[in-house]
């Protein structure tokens, strides 16, 4: 538990595996029995990581197939440890000895080699690529199958890429249909173009830019959630600075609430439908730590990506010398496209993990005869 | 370790108590033994709660006093679990049975009664309430008095309030010798006069202000933090979404940084002083998760104290009615000025915790002779 | 977490406190919602530890009167953290300076010496005194209150002390009725007789007796423990353990079943009142680490006390020398007695803390009406 | 962490796959950076699992062929998890479909069944068989390769099979030499082939014989373990009773302690070679749950395998009817020669937690040049 490789108290997740190395994979443990579950339900969720104009990210990489190890039995999940992963097929270690001594700003490559004493895993970033993302979306489909079946949908989206902003109040329909549609997977397909325009430019010019994510989650019950340090929020934001770029989280008003008064950041609570709701929802969803039973509302800016082809100024370790690096390898010009699974998933990994604990979802789900 | 109540790995912080029951307090366990500590060194961070001018917060309450229970011998820490509270004095529990079946807005009152069936605490807020934070300032008292030793200093300081913000370059002398002397917390003496006015404005229309409260840890050696899941940032922000009332946090750039080209926001290397530096920190003193010897930066965005006297829309929970609420009791038209401590506090918590596991802080500290 | 001073995963006990200290606590964290709980509830089980017969123990100590600090409200838990403590009267400190250098043997002394670079409380043992067992039977209590509401009943008793054996077969409603009347807590009185004589043999030549006690759970349902590691033998197990003289744990026929065979060793199912049963219990209700719906049965044998009159050989630590050493003070000639109510209760916190893990107690008691 | 398929707090191992499944692997996260190892290393220890005499255990299986699939890199581990696993070739599924109603006596089938409201892979006992033990020694390999760097070494052996006793003390070079020559594990060579002639005595008749295993860890250093619950001994029972068919631990002079005097069990301190040491060891190396210096010294009474060919008395569970079961597929008549080596691993794993917590362990292990 110490080493941060695992998280979650109920529905724990486990990552392994390197950029460069044989593979990337993640246990899941403590799902409940009886969730039908198969490998296709995974490879669906990883899939949405393929962009659909590989122009506006790097090369295209072969499609990752999903294994699954453990844990399922005749099409259901026995509550043993799934195992799930795929393996590496275009590692290309070689490219990456110039990271060795000369860290690339903006990535972990010189804490990192602090850290372990020169032992770490440098090729592609090892362990610190965003490729172990990949982990997350797998652990996040079986999160996603598991809150399926007790009404709760997730759903993460673009909202801004490199200053092109959505203006507009989005539907919900708009972004159930057009997120995983559109190239930049923004649910406003007109502003869409803009933003992919803004990555081409940036792209053109051997540069990178970055971009907010929201993600709503619908029909979270009241009560999931724990008072003083696991609150919902706290767990949500944990799991977002967890994802590699993710500079900023805020639920809600967000940081516009800093600057509301009480009387018009408070939600008012009403009878709508004979149940209680807010009438707005400053909140985010979120109360003392605790769902409201409002939709949770959450946004995560993302800073531009690290890997840019311009040459940018860095230190030779090694002679302790200051020098110059060109990046070199596959870039994405802009990592928000590939996010917005990513975050899809890791906000349904929390919620999975509270509903568990909350008791929303038990143990054992009996099966349906 | 499911309840939420408990937090860290190395350095474990349980809170316990209840806003109107006996006392607030808290068990620190994982501290190594022999630190010199005192009831003093607690008592003076929990005094920094205590407000310069009655006026900008609620009615003046009795000064609490610290007492440790257990943990410490002979002056120094022992390793053993240190308990420490403070006695409820000025409990008032009467005057929140209007709370019982009609949840003020913007507080936990209602998904608590959901989650636990009726049975919750709700005077004052209970375990919800802000006044639970005296708990993470003794925790973080110790956790400073840790982190001194190690050479790291963590400050925070307010940087907004009530849409007055801090625009010039804050020194660092001037966070030292300020912070404490002004009664909003903030370094700019010039800012805070109009913060203060600000404040008193709200409260005089019976509402409330937020802001948002910066905080620098210094000289935090390279490679604390762990990779994937208990990354140093996401640390940070979990606990600080555990302090009741933030709704944003940031590192470095924030939330700007999604608008930054990669080249602008990439800190780029360069030697001084025989060490590697960056000669930018938009990252805030964390890559990968891990920090990078640059000075921690994050913020946190506080909303505006959700108590205000104002009227205003709610639900009788036990009728099922709609119905006004007119919230009683002493409220703080903004909570900022004492959430300067607070995150201080909480923000040296996760820093003693993390330079514990990675090693950086031995598990005894011999006694110097 | 790391620290060691807290256990469990829903049902958490953290202690703290030292042997001549203020006081001896504990923070009992995930208790249910709803149940009904008072300060008497938990001093009738702190009660048990107090001798019938005082001679047969130590010099007679003050009674305990145990005080509730937090997470009971109008007479039921709240699901808020309880915290619960004993303060220490009797402290006389002085009398341990001898300790300080010179470690008794077959206490902690020397270890913790070592261990924690001379920090160690060292009086009457600190946080390694037997003393610190009152913690284990106050959270206990509360743990024996939340099975009792789903009928589960623990009841631990010596069976040997000193040599002196329980031969027959000790009846439910012997076990029952007995125990606590019975100064050496053997429901076999006629047995009991013997051990207290060993007993009072022993301290007349300065030395002391150990003995075993034997603990049975009933009515615990099919299905509590986890696979794999947190199997429930292997957290019982672990709980004995952590009580200081335990040396040796068994379930069901224990260390006799390495010379049986299969066929007299396994517990053949049968189906009696139209439920699945086993016709013997050699496994001690626990297969492949989860409960089989039978009887848990575990015993534990308990070293004898290894503080007595008698001279020993130890040494000076400070000076590096061979020396004797005569242990002053307070000494129970058997602490089998007073292991009972402590051996019941630790394994009463393992089955609530399963209990609640198995989903079969839930996160709220719902009030009946 | 809460499904109990993981363990230990630094050094943290996570087991997954099933007996009949495509695999049996492990995560092992937290092992420091730096350390040298190879999948030679896990192969040797996993080989030990294999009986030099087929004829004393089940019908030969194939060897298992260990693959690493993250977490070294360039020969040294990188601090990042170690993934490991071994195929499974030999999975017979088909031959189970028996037990999937009617419970085996002795094994999980039964409680596994009403926990996991029937979604269990019940094939030749799914997760709850004995073949997840390769997942412990493939643990156990890397903590041993880390111990030894540290000059600790860890060995188990059989002192007692079917009735057979070693009466004679071994030599700690005999140890050594002996153990893995021998079929049943046994360093005494005289007594292992009484203890052969029992193992096949009880397989001609249908039946089967458990034992005791002994294991020594030497030159553990003072100071390891943690007071209150996460004591070494307690650490290791818990562990011991994770391996299946453990149903007996003990420390030391064990069970026997308690029918000796204080003055006859506690261990006197001396000075030998300038070091604090203890003239007797009936403590078994840990006071106070702190290693004391002296050999660890813990034993661990194993049942009878319950797969025997006698027909035995069970239940139709889809019937609800009694019914009469004669266990098919490969049997064990003995388990002991395999535990030898997984109780040598477990106690390893929980030895590299503890002395990693304790700090003697570094978190990098910086290259000797």
């Amino acid at each position: 538990m110490l080493a941060g490789d695992a998280i979650g108290k109920e529905f724990v997740v486990t990552c392994f595996g390197e950029s460069h190395g044989r593979c990337v994979g993640v246990v899941v443990d403590g799902c409940p029995a009886g969730l039908p579950l198969s490998e296709r339900d995974i490879q669906e969720e990883v899939d949405k990581r393929i962009p659909l104009k590989p122009e506006i990210v790097s090369a295209r990489r072969e499609k990752d197939i999903v294994e699954v190890l453990s844990g399922i039995f005749n099409g259901f999940t026995t509550s043993a440890p799934i195992c799930t992963l795929v393996w590496n097929k275009e590692a290309a270690p070689g490219e990456y000895d110039q990271v060795k001594d000369t860290p690339r700003p903006g990535h972990a490559d010189y804490p990192a080699r602090i850290k372990y004493g020169g032992f770490t895993d440098y090729r592609g970033g090892g362990r610190f690529s965003g490729r172990m993302t990949v982990a997350f979306v797998m652990a996040g489909a079986i999160a996603k199958k598991l809150l399926g079946l007790f009404g709760v949908e997730v759903l993460a989206y673009a909202i801004e890429i490199g200053k092109v902003k959505v203006e507009k109040k989005l539907k919900l329909e708009e972004i159930r249909s057009n997120t995983y549609k559109c190239a930049v997977r923004c649910p406003d397909l007109e502003r869409a173009k803009a933003m992919e325009e803004s990555i081409l430019k940036a792209k053109s010019e051997g540069d990178s830019v970055g971009g907010v994510v929201e993600c709503v989650a619908l029909k979270v019950p009241v009560g999931v959630g724990e008072p003083i340090f696991d609150s919902l929020d706290a767990d949500i934001a944990k799991m977002l600075f967890a994802v590699p770029a993710v500079k900023e989280v805020e639920f809600g008003a967000g940081f516009k609430a800093a600057q509301l008064r009480g009387s018009e950041n408070n939600d008012a609570y009403a009878i709508r439908g004979g149940k209680t709701v807010t009438l707005t929802n400053n909140a985010g969803g979120v109360l003392g730590g605790i769902s409201s039973g409002m939709p949770i509302v959450v946004r995560a800016a993302i800073k531009p990506t690290p890997s840019i082809s311009k040459e940018q100024r860095s230190v030779d370790l090694s002679r302790m010398e200051e020098t110059l690096i060109r990046v070199r390898g596959r870039h994405d010009p802009c990592i928000v496209p590939k996010a917005v699974p990513v975050i899809e998933s890791v906000v349904a990994m929390v919620l999975a993990d509270h509903m568990l604990r909350a008791g929303v979802i038990p143990k054992v789900l009996r099966e349906e005869k």
